[in-house]
């Protein structure tokens, strides 16, 4: 029952194979000029008629014969006998060659003065001089913008022909549910296929999704025929893996021809093509991130090439904030998190985790690692492809450090000033490095308290390059998590989770035991390290552990039993030209807010009496001065 | 009876007095995730349940206890009796702590054996491991992408609270129809409110047109009663200058009260704002593109500010390609085309013609001139502000010179093909200067016989400074366009409208006019000078003059009767470097496409024997290598 892919084919074959295996199908629609917003033009577009179809008016005042205006002056001016009372845009009367503002006559009874000839068609807009009956207003292939929608309803254009593409989409997985559904456990809501239809029915496409089918290779071959047999294409999401329900290779075969199963690319790689009834069948991965890479690297650029509305492209070109691997021979696309640090961008890779799609929503855009490169290093200049408007790039803060829950109810706070603070998780170790390469705009640190900051190891050997200064949070006990009660004399009978060399909970969790007259060996569990508290408290929750050290905040958002040990300052640690970064400025007002502190004392696991504090080694308060925001939503 | 504006005031003051003279409406909306791509997210989102919700295997292969695996190895593989089997997504029983990938297993009857040690937890994806219950999706302000909705949809969110606003928009006007009727000469299609129905709604907005309000002060009044009762903004349209039937500005302030009519923005200056029951109420300007600009610079962003969905606005740094005025102490915003010539960004201003809504249509940005400027010089450094893909520019071809309606169709083969030609009427002095400055791709001229070229005085100066290239559209014939038809010899007996000097219509008509023995002086009409050919025969057409001299082309489009008098030959003429850009050489594949020539054919207008040849004055046939077109959409 073991199935393997067959070998993959590479990232510009498997394009290649798509765009040249199929017909363009070419179909168009008729649709209401009011519903065109972004469609593309399939037939080319005339004016009905000219616009102004008669001379009319450019002014209010009076049509008049221009040689009867001949040698009117101040000194002799001339009484007009014919002419018309005309408002901006009434026709000219034919006989009438001029037009006067009415700020420049005088009215008499039934005729009006004039001190200054008028020339020859002064103030008349001639017919057709916008646009000539029969000429082009919009091209094929042109896309509709709000603006020229205001032109074809001038022109009396009401519909015109789009173009678009018909794409059935089926569904499979006996696990899966639809939206709506609260799934159970060992269930999942069927969210590839909902995500697919909004992208390309953005494009100008009409989806047509059919329900879940369940892992059966018949119902699958008859979906299968449906949907080709009613569409341009077809798009089966899931069962293209290599398990023992990974039916939709087998079907495809089956009712037509699978041309190819597997492609370098990850996200991505169980993709797989095929033909029936010469429609081109896309098998799209059921992990949600190779969902997305296939659509975005593979579909769209079919419907592109099928002439259908483009998706919008920016790219930024950025420094690597830390160092990013790839897989040799594999086109990998990687999501990023993009901010301005001082004059430079800076992109921080996120996880890769084809499963974690909130790596997507908390990323504003993605890179894309050729197949023959195996990484990069920090520094390493990269092209970004933006998933938001690139305006937002400059509103986003880039934090490296430890990520506390709390942060989260920052981001909120901020994001509605418009800040977008996107944050990467590192150690003090890492954090600290981020602060010298000047890659993050603050790094979120738990510290020792502050009298006792210059004895920290973290700090001290940083402290004579950068001057860093201290924004403080919060503070919160940090303590041991655990599922079941601990006592602290038995330690050593229950097994740990435990943190990387140099973290504060490592240091914590060494210092406990030694008061304990324990050693790491007698500690079931202690070279199991994870990266980060959030990872310590994931653990026991998730039952790989009895118990870690992390802070109250953490083990309280993790229905974690809370013993505490110690207390840590929570900081935002920033070079201290930062504090001349308006969005800073704004992020520190915000930290300082009631609001914010609400939230803090609300959660129950914060200390909140120095929060909003800024110091440094030297200084041991600093004073920033926060003019009235500056964001119009803070107005209201 | 003579109404003027009160004093103007300025664009920021307007802007200021817009965003801070109002509460903030805070409107909400429930929208079903499907729905809610490109929507502003009104209420934090946060997860129903933990993704996934229980431990579950990220492989297809075997569940099992990692302490039964531990010691396997090729020499001592170890027997499993207690297992699961399971594939990708299911759950992972509470008692297994690892996962087998199948592949790394021999199956025999009812047990499975293995040959390496599983580490705890691997290939177990913990519960919570893409989003933890109760943690934030996405914050307020989010503005949802194709990618978030798969998220949403994961995590059970099926529908989302979005920002909107309700705006009334009230179109006036007695002499408006509706989209769909025909209208009657004098009479305009009501297009600016559907517009800004479109442009609004594309925010996020929901708009409610009242049906066209004819221009009587009582019914306006009602109108804008019922408006601000129902929704948070009004916008009315038209009535706003300063004519005999303009009542908005009256109406508002009989209504509720009036708080500023006229700015200092061109186009644009008619705007008025007024104030009915605490609601802003916008009077946008009657012609299109001051409704444009009011809709763009004012309205758009009073919606930002109120957090709607932010219309994207991209700019590009360019050279000014012709010389660009404004008036002192207005703020005004031009459309222009931008190109990429070179490794230059050039922008070629368009017409300002409130009324010529083409001028947008056929422009894919616009540069915001500030009020202290009183314009700028040719080469000048300008901001352009794209109406259009970015990736669009780089398919952009400027051509300026003598615009032949001809254009038009191979403007819609190019469009095609992924180029899009925007072109600007000059005579052939100006076509001359912008292929010496290099700010145009192309320039079209209508030129004498090839043969006789070495002796043009438009041409010869520039031989020596330039290696130009002559690509043959088509030979046409010049000649005498007129509504009645006219006597060779009696030319001396009609009104004539004439071209400027130095252009080869005017060179014409004065070799036509010494043939004849006339002398200009003789002319009617002879000083009576349009800028371009398509004037001339426009200026027939609509009844100023008698007769002009144009290409056959031109009289035809324009229902001319035509009198042959010269045959010339219509060149793109370019410098020789541009043969090496694709986009000309795709371009020069066009020109020679039979589908071209069929075009130029069935006009009537044009001789097709030289189309396509490429000619230097120093060689008489240049040969280009034309490759296989590299646009998709040929292959089809």
């Amino acid at each position: 029952m073991v199935k393997r892919y067959l070998s993959l084919i590479t990232f510009d074959e498997a394009l290649h194979i798509l765009k040249t295996s199929f017909a363009v199908p070419g179909r168009t629609e008729c649709v209401s000029v009011t519903r065109s917003l972004g469609r593309v033009i399939a037939t080319p577009v005339y004016a009905h008629y000219s616009v102004p179809e008669v001379n009319i008016s450019a002014m209010d005042g009076i049509a008049v014969k221009s040689r009867d205006t001949i040698g009117a002056s101040d000194q002799t001016p001339v009484t007009l006998k014919e002419f018309a009372r005309v408002n901006t845009g009434n026709i000219v009367p034919p006989q009438f060659d001029a037009v006067i503002m009415i700020e420049d006559t005088w009215e008499a009874e039934d005729t009006f003065q004039i001190r200054k000839a008028a020339a020859p068609w002064q103030h008349v807009r001639p017919a057709g001089e916008d646009i000539r009956e029969g000429r082009l207003v919009l091209p094929t292939g042109h896309q509709v913008r709000a603006f020229d929608i205001g032109a074809l309803a001038t022109f009396g254009i009401a519909d015109l022909n789009a173009r678009t593409a018909h794409i059935g989409i089926i569904p499979t997985g006996s696990e899966l549910v639809p939206l709506g559904v609260r799934p159970a456990p060992g269930q999942v809501v069927e969210s590839n296929t909902v995500m697919a239809q909004v992208l390309l029915e953005a494009m100008g496409a009409h989806c047509t999704r059919q329900s879940i089918v369940r892992d059966d290779p018949d119902l699958i071959q008859e979906a299968l025929r449906t949907a080709a047999q009613e569409n341009d294409l077809v798009i089966i999401s899931a069962g293209s893996s290599a398990g023992t329900r990974d039916y939709t290779a087998g079907a495809i075969g089956a009712v037509g021809e699978l041309l190819f199963h597997g492609v370098a690319v990850k996200p991505g790689k169980p993709m797989m093509l095929g033909k029936i009834r010469g429609k081109p069948v896309i098998g799209l991965p059921g992990y949600p991130l190779a969902a997305q890479t296939v659509l975005r690297e593979f579909v769209v650029p079919l419907l592109e090439y099928w002439g259908l509305a483009p998706v919008p492209k920016y790219s930024v070109n950025v420094k690597l904030a830390t160092p990013l691997s790839s897989d040799l021979g594999f086109d990998e696309f990687v999501p990023v998190s993009v901010g301005r640090i001082g004059t430079r961008y800076w992109g921080m890779a996120r996880s890769r985790g084809t499963v974690v799609q909130m790596s997507t929503v908390r990323s504003n855009g993605y890179t894309h690692i050729p197949a023959p490169v195996e990484g990069y290093d920090a520094e390493h200049d990269l092209e970004v492809f933006l998933t938001t408007d690139p305006a937002n790039i400059e509103r986003t803060l880039i934090f490296s450090g430890a990520i506390d829950p709390i942060l989260e109810e920052l981001g909120n706070i901020a994001h509605d000033q418009g800040l977008f603070i996107h944050t990467g998780s590192a150690g003090n170790t890492g954090a600290i490095l981020s602060l010298k390469r000047n890659s993050c705009h603050a790094a979120p640190m738990s510290l020792p308290a502050f009298s006792l900051m210059q004895d920290c190891r973290f700090i001290q050997p940083y402290l004579t390059s950068m001057d860093l200064v201290f924004v403080n949070i919060a503070s919160q006990e940090q303590g041991i998590a655990s599922v079941k009660e601990i006592s602290p004399d038995a330690l050593d009978e229950v097994c740990w989770i435990n943190s990387r060399k140099d973290t504060p909970a490592r240091i914590l969790f060494d210092a406990l035991l030694s008061s304990h007259n324990l050693t790491p060996s007698r500690i079931r569990g202690y070279d199991n390290e994870v990266a980060t508290p959030g990872a310590v408290a994931a653990a026991i929750r998730a039952g790989q552990a009895d118990a870690g050290i992390c802070s109250k905040g953490l083990a309280e958002s993790h229905d974690l039993l809370f013993l505490p040990v110690a207390e840590e300052q929570y900081e935002l640690v920033m070079r201290r030209e930062m504090l001349n970064d308006p969005r800073i400025v704004t992020l520190i007002s915000l930290v300082k807010s009631p609001e914010f502190r609400a939230h803090l004392d609300r959660s129950g696991a914060y200390c909140t009496t120095q929060t909003g504090r800024i110091r440094s080694l030297s200084s041991d308060n600093i004073e920033i001065r926060i003019p009235p925001a500056c964001n119009p939503l803070n107005n209201s």
